[in-house]
């Protein structure tokens, strides 16, 4: 059974698989860093379909048809289909889903809905409710760009702080004693509010929520940036890592070169101006750690990772409203050594 | 440890308790025939709040108020909310929960989603990793009409296959060993896409989910109607209940007097011909199962219920997009007296 330590980390008893990862990006995704990492490339950001939403769709079942070909499993081996995307009523997921006839779990916490996606994944299995499943998320820049800010085709000037929603979207086979490595321990994030209100700059929004967890999950387990090989934020991209870093700093816990987020792995910001201060979406975290990540856990290069996906729960609703933009952060220690409860 | 029945349900090995519940509603709601069940009725929609939409937050952070007190315990006292609501990004549940500072995950599967809560909190119960646990889930008219259909202003007029989303939220405590009711079971939903496409007609949509979900649950488990003192699904309203009706009469399960829906019970549609159909919207089972359906079961009226709230997957620009209807439902079984696995 699952234990609970300090005040938000649960650590699990059961050897809590990530079996495998598949990831599938889009074309400026695909020119990116990390380009030989992925399961593959889209040349056609919409996947053959007539709107953006459909290929997002078509995108992430492309993904778990990727999943279940490397895990050699049938889509009836697949006990629960967990996942979330960034579109209203995550239409993205829930259209994917449906072709395989599989029970499912829809999910949200914003660019944050990988980390819960793997942390309701391992109470399922933890519980025994559950042999496979699969914990998804995916975002897309088009349909993103167009239902949180303006038309692509108005070709709008992007704020410096802007980040790029990525195209992408990645899933895990979640197992019992399935091999290394494990999901060992989980810290769940509360919403915080640092009052924000600039949707062109939701890192610094994030920030604050990405320091919460971190340093929750810290006390709770008395580690440090140093404990683990890496520690990953999802999407605070290169505006956002520096807010946590110094937030951390105060708080009297050093990064040093322990410390990286999937938004600055993703894209050379460099070479690829137009991402702007990095990468952001739901699928950065899922699509950065089901290839470049959990390769390096598998190979041995990192054998203890902390996963921290980042989430602002605005709306364009919100906006118009002019309300602040709540954040929140899900933590997810995956280690190849096992040591249990 | 929980086990697998069948070939969706999971039968739970621990005292999962339904400790207290909470559910407050809107006027027209509160005019209905269940007036007397609620912690209370609002004579402001909004709360007081000047939008629709902070008002369904507000409504919400009264009724996790209402559960607090009733339960009498603080906020520190929960581990997690689980919740989720029919607002895009799901805004009503966020901004609602970031007061308390407790750890959240958010939820997505439309009206069906306090099935999905109960049974995400059922599973993290089971795996030992919460103590108190909320599962909750709100809709608001006003917020949904303007979101999905057109703004009110307009006063268009309705299908005579419109349902009524309701104004209201419910939410549960769900803790182990607390006492009667208990969830013993659950079955959770596969996505069903009977290629409706008429978004003024989402019970039609909704009804072969529920069916699926059913006649799976009285496989698995070798049940039928006459097992449970009650079979409720989530807001079917008159026309889903119809047709569901007839989709298990041919599969040879006669309802009887054991099934109804908590879309018919909220309204009396005589004396409320504005509510068309019948009720509907995510708050709708989450409201009569936290008011009515509890009472019954905490007073021994009934000993045994099978609740199944029912969700179409669809969004405005599905709909725009012309594409078909995917739904899902998901079955809680929850009874007085406790069996184990």
């Amino acid at each position: 059974m699952a234990k609970k330590i300090g005040t938000q980390t649960i650590r699990f008893e059961k050897k809590l698989s990530v079996a495998a990862g598949a990831a599938i990006v889009g074309p400026l995704e695909g020119e990116g860093p990390l380009s030989t990492c992925f399961d593959s490339i889209l040349t056609d950001d919409c996947c053959g379909e007539d709107s953006f939403e459909k290929g997002e769709s078509m995108l992430m079942q492309k993904v778990y048809d990727a999943l279940l070909a490397k895990a050699r499993l049938s889509s009836t081996d697949i006990d629960l289909f967990i996942g979330g995307d960034l579109l209203n009523q995550i239409i993205a997921t829930s259209y994917a889903v449906a072709k395989y006839d599989r029970p499912y779990w829809g999910i949200y916490n914003a660019c944050a809905t990988f980390g819960e996606a793997l942390q309701i994944g391992s109470a399922a299995l933890e519980a025994g409710m559950a042999k496979h499943i699969i914990a998804s998320a995916s975002s897309h820049f088009s349909s993103a760009e167009r239902q949180f800010r303006t038309p692509l085709e108005l070709g709008s000037q992007n704020a410096v702080t802007a980040q790029r929603t990525i195209t992408g979207g990645g899933a895990s086979l979640l197992g019992v004693n399935m091999g290394a490595p494990y999901i060992t321990a989980i810290t769940t994030g509360i919403i915080v509010d640092f009052e924000c209100n600039d949707a062109c700059d939701m890192s610094t929004a994030m920030a604050p929520a990405a320091a919460q967890t971190l340093l929750t999950h810290f006390r709770d387990t008395k580690t440090t940036f140093m404990d683990y090989d890496m520690v990953i934020t999802g999407d605070l991209a290169s505006i956002g890592v520096d807010i946590v870093s110094e937030m951390m700093r105060m708080e009297g816990y050093e990064t040093k070169d322990h410390f990286t987020d999937c938004g600055l792995l993703i894209y050379d910001r460099e070479k690829q101006p137009i991402t702007d201060s990095g990468g952001s979406g739901a699928g950065c975290s899922a699509a950065v750690f089901n290839s470049y990540i959990l390769n390096k856990l598998k190979t041995k290069e990192w054998n203890r990772v902390l996963l921290v996906p980042t989430g602002a729960l605005l709306s364009s609703i919100t906006s118009y409203q002019k309300r602040t933009i709540p954040a929140i952060a899900h933590a997810v220690v995956i280690e190849n050594n096992f040591q249990g409860v």
